[in-house]
């Protein structure tokens, strides 16, 4: 067993022995340092490799509060004022925090007053620094206004959070966007300078580049707005003149408040905020490649933090190459985010930062097996996606003083440790068995990778864990996944993809919205389908209200949402029958948040439907909760919501295999019970059969050629075979 | 206490000595006849008054087979096909009853061929009657086709579902239109005959005029599409024709066929259909005035049945007026229809049929318990109706003799008859006390008077129950109650209202859909309820995504509904306030369907909300189901849902008061306890408080002048003050 590598600890000046101890314990080769600490001075003895933090575009104050002017802008909405005369004013800043953002009196021609009530814009306004108002003359009595206007960034977002939650008394952390001349010859020199005076790094662990994701504070000081995706830091005068120059036409404060939507992930993205996302991306690549080549010029390793100041360096971008990276790392908070990480291409190792950080909220007296349940938590989810496509490092964030003070969870870090090398050791990137090649189609496809349904990064929303369970299941399943665009279709789908699956709420992004009023895109797909393939629908796929339809593959999906206006029309199929995809349900299934008024259409199979208890008198009644429909020589299959589970997961790999017309082929390198999963690797020659629970499980196993064999796994287990 | 009169019951030849027994008891002064019976030839001993049922339309077969060519027409759509190759064929009556319906290959011009894929109509089609079939080439690949035709109606639909349901052998009724001048001609001559022929009828019951509510039933015979309001089933040629002469246009097969929406009354009505709906109003009026005339020459009543082939003849139409009728009846299932029926302008009495009916379904031996039971049920929902605005005369349908065979239920409907008799007696025609006046707002106003959110007449639906609730509630309560229109909104809201209600799902004409996106209309209900107003909205009230928001006025109703644009935005407004409103509140309030991802904005006062139990970190979740929010001087109330229910009624009846800014007049003629409703009579001096629960009650009740008073009341009863 190896019991020596892979393994990244935190450590600073004060806990130099024990982080000694404890990297022997875990085979901890690498060493990082952490927001607030400070690496020891012999710190390349405790380790092989030594990272330290970046940060590009803040920590610097003097330079900042040199080149004020050269701060991140970014556009906001004012609040929304009714008009209750003809001169209406509106304090532009009321609702924000002023110790973060600024109104930029000195760019009004981006400004823009809107009257929401009729969506036009407003001449005949003017903007009043003293009291920090704009003042509209001859506003429509009674119409709502907001106006648009730009703000400097005067304290960095990530800082606000930390120093407000943990009371930092530093000094506020102010910002500089390398589009303007001075801070761009600046960020190259004091990369160098810092390479320099940091002989003792390996490793420049990027925090990050050049644009903060949007993380915008309240007048209390309270997150407000957070978009992990958001592009609304990086919209500098510098920036959108050169996009102006570039393309030939204007960017508006508008496109960027998008009426309080702020463009986000969730909307469907419309040709000009597209062209921006590009234009940033690109001038963020050549940016950065240009401090990648000073790193690498010293001698160092240039790494990526996944988060913070991304923006415009998406690993599964076009320009994500061109920066020429040596390494990402990231957060887990479960399987989607170790494929997200591993899967990045063009860097040579991708590491994962687990939980639980090693923070005093987790880490006081009496809480060890609190811990030890978080860790364990962690691991087993995120341990399904490791056997489909492992990390190649993993490591730990916060004060290892903390985690030393709890031994059940330094020998549990331990194992894991061992138990994460083995894996690594067993089939490194021999790509495991898929018996299916199942697409993602959103309007962001490729781009966003493993990155649909989020908002804040990793947090948990009412809205969107019904649908991120179909990613969730996915990470761990034995299954090649891909993420199309709607541009990916009229293309031409990829021959290798079995089943497309499209999972959202109507009219975001993630469904597909406008794009389903398309007649290419709806006519490619049910072509392809009828041709033998398989369409999974979770929750409004495919919806666009058109001509009595609210799903417009409806035909495909063999479903529809009653949304009121074909309650005249009789509903008789509501009998639920036995199917290959509920094989292994066990009493009731969890939706999540569920789909209220889902019907099948005539000849389509109900699998699940739910009555009403309300009236028991025999009439047409009932919600369809999935449906599995023949198309032509394909299938396609509706399913009301999929949080993740193990059974859920079960239920998605069984609707894979059918919509994808291979039954009679999943009982091949198979686990038949649903709390456990099999992974083959056809060039090791390996099967992994591994208890996701944690309790003892019996299994069936079936080898490649759906040769069948009884095992007893214990908790947690991993049985090689 | 008066015995008599003021009651109708049917009867027929085999059951005369009965029939004189069972008008005693019940006091019964009127007499009719049932489909499938025949009256005494003595029946005009039996009562005071003979009512005869009249079918305009149908009935007379050998009238019917003479002039095939007159008979009605509807539009229908095909079955949605899509294109596999480039010739198309599509079987026009695939799932229709062709013992009801037969293509009108005579008339062809009115065909359309639609491709649903693009929204266009499509031109090189041709139908070949042989097979049935249109045939369409150069057909676009894997875009979905239907074909809108024209069909003869050859059997009157509710004859259709009695003949099948109670297996009639009986000749199949055609139907012949008295828009072609040979039927116009003959039903005035046959009306004439009829009378003559009549002599022992008073009322004629005309069952109904000349155009069926839209009933479409599928290949098996069994019901495939049913709009109580539909005016599908009034297109025959001559109506066509006749509208295109004095509209100078046509209407399209489209215009009905509505991508399959049939242009039901959940469709906001676009200009076409109502000029269209209007036309056929007017010539129903006319034609039914000179049938009325004749009734009246021959010395009799006219009296309309409120269903069946009532099209073009609403009671709260612009034309009604002009039909000169004495009277209407209609079945009762709740005081919404109560007030529907009681509330009719131009006639002078208003007769309720009520539940259950004596059919064999109910009167079996051993049943007579549960038939006593669902007399009183349908007696107490009715009766908090009755106390605000009664109807004149109630009666009861079915076989007498089978009602006669249960004594329980004979004596109980004694009582009611008297309690009945005693209600008219006590307060007639005077107007009940009524502390606010409340308008509801939907595409439909006052034409539609206690009529919103219903599919087939008086049927339970699952999308319809939660917003039907409001009605129900309000036909017992003590307000009074308007139905405006978004026109009437524009014209100038009437003076007398106190609150507007804006209830259902978005997009529909009930919540009001593309009206909210008049700038007009929104101003104005803004300024009203600024100056002091109130504005209740209840499920997706004024939807219409649009700059950020899901709901219009979220100024005024102090939330809106999160669709997945705004998630990152944090919604910190999830705290439960006690409030006026939800004082008498006990429990969990039954908010029916309920509607999803509802958010408090700032400033608005959330009156309960609900968390996920998924999730326990204290993270900004919850969803809001009651909120209230001042506005200006006015207020704005929000409510999930409001299926009926004796505490939902408070509620209403507390948001009423409270959005009015009334809140210290509601303990006027009034009694705190939800089961007990009040009215007062000022023209009388009398109130009656009323027990609307089957046990025992006690209450306080409160005079006009605020004096409290304890009441025991006995189950079900009424006290007289």
């Amino acid at each position: 067993m190896n019991t020596k590598g892979r393994v990244t600890i935190p450590t600073d000046e004060s806990f130099v022995e024990g982080t000694k101890e404890i990297a022997a314990k875990w085979g901890a080769d690498a060493v990082r340092d952490c927001d607030g600490t400070v690496l020891p001075s012999n710190v390349s003895e405790l380790a092989e490799k030594v990272y330290n933090t970046y940060f590009v575009v803040r920590g610097d104050n003097e330079w900042g509060e040199k080149h004020p002017e050269e701060t991140h802008r970014t556009f906001l909405m004012s609040e929304r004022v009714i008009a209750e005369g003809k001169t209406l004013e509106i304090e532009v800043m009321k609702g924000y925090f002023a110790q973060q953002l600024a109104p930029d009196w000195g760019n009004l021609s981006y400004w823009e007053v809107i009257d929401r009530t009729t969506g036009s814009v407003v001449n005949g306004w003017k903007a009043d620094r003293e009291s920090g108002k704009v003042v509209i003359e001859n506003a429509e009595l009674m119409h709502e206004y907001t106006v648009n206007f730009m703000a400097l960034v005067i304290w960095h977002p990530v800082q606000i959070y930390n120093y407000l939650t943990n009371n930092w008394t530093c000094a506020k952390q102010k910002m500089y966007d390398p589009a303007f001349p001075n801070t761009a010859k600046y960020i190259k020199e004091y990369m160098a300078k810092w390479c320099d005076d940091h002989p003792e790094t390996n490793v420049v662990r990027f925090t990050t580049f050049l644009y903060q994701f949007t993380l915008i504070f309240n007048e209390k000081g309270k997150e407000k707005y957070v978009d992990w995706f958001g592009y609304g830091l990086c919209v500098s005068p510098a920036l959108l003149e050169a996009f102006r120059k570039e393309y030939g036409y204007a960017m508006r404060a508008e496109d960027f408040i998008d009426g309080g939507c702020y463009a986000n992930p969730f909307r469907v993205p419309g040709k000009k905020i597209l062209d921006y996302m590009d234009f940033v991306a690109r001038f963020v690549s050549e940016t950065v490649r240009g401090l990648v080549d000073i790193v690498h010029e010293k001698g160092k390793e240039a790494m990526m933090f996944l988060g913070d100041d991304w923006i415009g360096a998406e690993p599964y971008g076009k320009y994500f190459e061109k920066m020429n990276l040596d390494a990402v790392v990231g957060s887990v908070g479960g399987g989607v985010t170790v494929r997200m990480l591993s899967e990045i291409p063009y860097v040579k190792y991708h590491e994962g930062r687990f939980l639980p950080y090693f923070f005093p909220d987790t880490f006081f007296d009496g809480n060890e097996e609190n811990a030890v349940a978080e860790l364990n938590r962690n691991w087993t989810t995120a341990r399904r996606a490791m056997m489909r496509k492992p990390l190649d490092r993993m490591g730990f964030g916060g004060y290892l003083a903390l985690a030393a003070k709890f031994p059940k969870f330094v020998d549990r870090v331990s194992e894991i440790c061992n138990e994460f090398r083995a894996i690594v050791d067993a089939f490194g990137n021999a790509r495991p068995y898929s018996g299916i090649t199942v697409a993602l189609l959103n309007c962001w496809g490729k781009q966003r990778s493993w990155m649909s349904h989020m908002v804040a990064h990793e947090l948990w929303y009412q809205q969107i864990y019904s649908y991120q369970g179909i990613l969730e299941a996915l990470s761990g399943l034995a299954v090649n996944v891909k993420f199309i665009s709607f541009d990916d279709v009229k293309k031409g789908i990829d021959e290798d993809i079995d089943v497309i699956i499209n999972v959202g709420d109507a009219m975001t992004a993630y469904s597909g919205g406008e794009k389903w009023n398309d007649a290419e895109i709806v006519s490619a797909i049910r072509k392809w389908v009828r041709e033998g393939h398989g369409f999974i629908g979770v929750g409004e796929p495919t919806a666009y209200v058109k001509d009595g339809r609210t799903f417009v593959l409806a035909d495909v999906l063999g479903v529809d949402k009653e949304i009121g206006f074909t309650l005249s029309t009789d509903k008789y199929n509501i009998e639920k029958k036995d199917h290959f995809i509920t094989e292994d349900v066990n009493g009731a299934i969890d939706y999540g948040e569920d789909m209220k008024n889902i019907y099948a259409l005539d000849g389509t199979d109900v699998l699940d439907i739910r009555f009403s208890d309300r009236f028991k008198r025999n009439v047409n009644v009932g919600e369809v909760k999935m449906a599995a429909n023949r198309c032509g020589k394909g299938r396609g299959v509706y399913i009301a919501g999929l949080p993740y589970s193990p059974e859920n997961a079960r239920i998605l790999y069984r609707a894979l295999y059918w919509s994808a017309g291979k039954e009679a082929e999943m009982k091949k390198a198979f686990s038949s019970n649903p709390l456990t999963e099999c992974s083959y690797y056809p060039e090791k020659g390996k099967y992994a059969v591994v208890n996701n629970s944690a309790q003892p499980q019996k299994t069936v196993f079936y080898d490649i050629e759906g040769n069948a064999k009884e095992l007893s796994l214990s908790a947690a287990e991993i049985r090689w075979l």
